[in-house]
């Protein structure tokens, strides 16, 4: 079979740069160490690319998969950059691009009883590399209860409030643990969420929530604050999203800083 | 070309029926009259199936699309058998299946200031037609306004709130226009909701989801009481879905008649 | 904090039972034994919902997630009642509903090459139990390449071919494992799919699709005769269908036993 | 009603400016105007966005709404200023940005037959305004059908081909109409699709895709050529992925010019 024509490797005239070409919509499992965690068990999205020169027609999309499973998958937010300097040398690439999603569990006590249960958010690495540099964004979305401060000052009694997702985008110059930046975002929010709540908890957080009104706006200029306090914080992109609980459509807010 | 072999027209022998074969995922724009309106155009997600004899290997799927093109595609809940009558003529069926997905938008008036918004809905007509009868669902998602009866009495302010999908299928011997379905249901939540609303409407929005409590369970119960009175429905399923604003997870309750 | 109202308890005038209440979309870690595997670490999401008396007004939300607490979950096909009759006794229902839906890897050898690749399926246990009995099935997403008959027929050269997916349902009165479920499907198409194929791979894959073209019809018929073959199976529903290559909307196929 | 708080309005102190606030995934009726169409009816999901001052706590999301609600919605390539610049007005904001994502029909005819269908595309108009200019992307989904030139050259018979999506993004100095965008982009694949197509023309395009063999590669590299050569293109970005008939994961490639 050694002699089948090899069509990608053939040289190409039309002069014409990829900018990435790769494979997408790929599940594979992983391990994720995080600051708490021994190893958290997951499933990963990936899209693996690299750039490919004008003077070849295609990219040998096979070595995607083999990147991948040469071995097992540990993954922290520490070391970010083993598959894509896998995927520069094992594509003769000058640029590789990694995306890895999953989803995140945490471990939260409630607030008044301890009750114990399971969070899941989900996390995104997006890397690019090339032979000298790294560059590697970590990206978390974090689902809070926002109460409305127009809706509470104007009624007489209530308050709207809802589910929303903070989409907290970052790149640092030391370790943020992904369930640092999720404590720096519930923080900002009229209230966090919790997977299992008993009464007494139940009564907490919706006073708590009615005690912490927030807009949209009001959620992201917090979370900024406290990304702005934050030396190791290089740069940051916090988007917020209510399902307004009022509207059939949602509301919106997006900092970006740098 | 008249001569290209008919493959899907050759005899089988495996002797096994096929209860549905058709097409799916495909669009189309289409017309909508209701209760209130001229005419409204939309575009509506089709699925169009018919059975296919053990004798006959495959269905023609081109016909499917032919049906649908033959004239301007103009629908009423009184009117939803032309296009399962026409799959069966056209593809020599004895039994056909047609489901029509599409936004349907109302007009509506917010309740303090009266300002003018659209709402939109999602609405499935699914048909089943033999040769001699028709049996026409009409299935509508109505987003609405859920406050927890529980948060409300143990805490001392506030209570949790979100929005909340309720998915309406039902069977009637007359006519029961989109409308009326949407208005029977957003009559049973804590609140309806609006596109637009100005700071009056939302306190009265706010007070008067505070004022009408209802979990899952309580909002598919008043539906269900509701839908008991009118004697023209025959059969109707009836399931709730709340996004919580306190979970990362959603509350939901089925009430099914018959 | 012990005083704070009970509201779900109180009773309900209303009169009305309610079908199902409970809990969806949520996520949670799981183990998967299956017939070659150790155990496989996944992630699944859950719906839980019990019947709720029409004298009780509400059930008991966070009783759902504590039952999913207890301890690790750790399944097989063979071991399915455990979460359900536990939901059972917690929420002293008479009924009960589990659906667990999360990715399930298999590791394949190429067929020329022998380069290893794992393949995600997705795979969804829905169980039904009440005091004296469990309805379990199994559902398995099982993509595969399909190639048109009729293309193949009628043109000189190449004939369109295209990713489908099959949706296998089944009940069955003995062990039927996950990955024999994929292989009796995989079996019925034009080719298997690979995550993994090397340029030997890809020409027997090609060659291979276009020696056993299958409408989406011969897929669920041959399907259903392996499936009819196998005493085990009590029922069966499978549905096929194909993102077509030529078309902007899919073929899709039905045939169901029972 | 007219002496309720403002809260929006208040001033803010903690000194953050907002990138962007507003709504999202709001759905309302449009009418677009192309190169052949006379007025096309179709649904047409908005993003609304502006900035808002560090000195200001919120926006006014009505308003969003309102400027909406002002007239029928009339949109051509041409003309897409209007709803940024009435945002800006009535918002008092510097910048504002607006997406229209909407399904787009064109009636093709069969390459043999002449059968007459309507093909369904994916349209996005992204416009970000101030008081002096106006930036208009305009973004096309175009289904298309790929041949893989590696398998059919390996191959003894038959090639593995497949739907992919192009997803092609375009700033121009003068008119390019989105259906001279669509044959652009049909132009470079294996084959274009149809919603109808009979024998001779299902015979026509198994042909035609199998003399045009394209790479996700090859298909970006001729769209960037073909868009290279018109002097009206100041930027385009363009992305293809298959939805690889052979693998449960897909193959894509980017070029983006300037």
């Amino acid at each position: 079979m050694e002699d089948l024509i090899d069509t990608q490797s053939e040289s190409d005239q039309r002069g014409i740069k990829i900018d990435w070409v790769g494979i997408c919509s790929y599940s594979h499992p992983i391990q994720i160490h995080d600051k708490s965690t021994e190893k958290q068990n997951t499933i990963a999205e990936f899209s693996l690319a690299v750039d490919l020169s004008h003077e070849r027609r295609g990219t040998h999309m096979s070595r995607f998969i083999e990147v991948l499973n040469e071995r097992p998958i540990n993954l922290s937010v520490n070391d970010l950059d083993l598959i894509p300097q896998n995927l520069l040398r094992r594509l003769n690439a000058k640029q590789s691009k990694v995306s890895i999603k999953f989803p995140y569990f945490l471990e939260k006590s409630s607030p008044q009883s301890g009750a114990v249960g399971l969070m899941d958010y989900e996390v995104n690495f997006k890397i690019v590399a090339n032979e000298h540099e790294t560059d590697s964004k970590i990206i978390v979305k974090i689902p809070v209860t926002t109460l409305c401060p127009c809706s509470k000052v104007i009624s007489e009694r209530g308050a709207h409030n809802q589910r929303g997702t903070v989409t907290y985008s970052v790149r640092t110059n030391e370790t943020l643990w992904i369930e640092d930046i999720i404590f720096l975002v519930e923080s900002c929010a009229s209230s966090q969420l919790y997977s299992l709540l008993k009464r007494s908890d139940e009564k907490h957080v919706t006073e708590e929530a009615y005690d912490n009104p927030v807009f949209v706006e009001d959620l992201v200029r917090n979370i900024a604050i406290k990304s702005n306090d934050l030396q190791s914080i290089l740069w940051y992109r916090v988007e917020a999203e209510n399902v307004e609980s009022i509207h059939n459509h949602n509301a919106y807010a997006v900092i970006e800083k740098g």
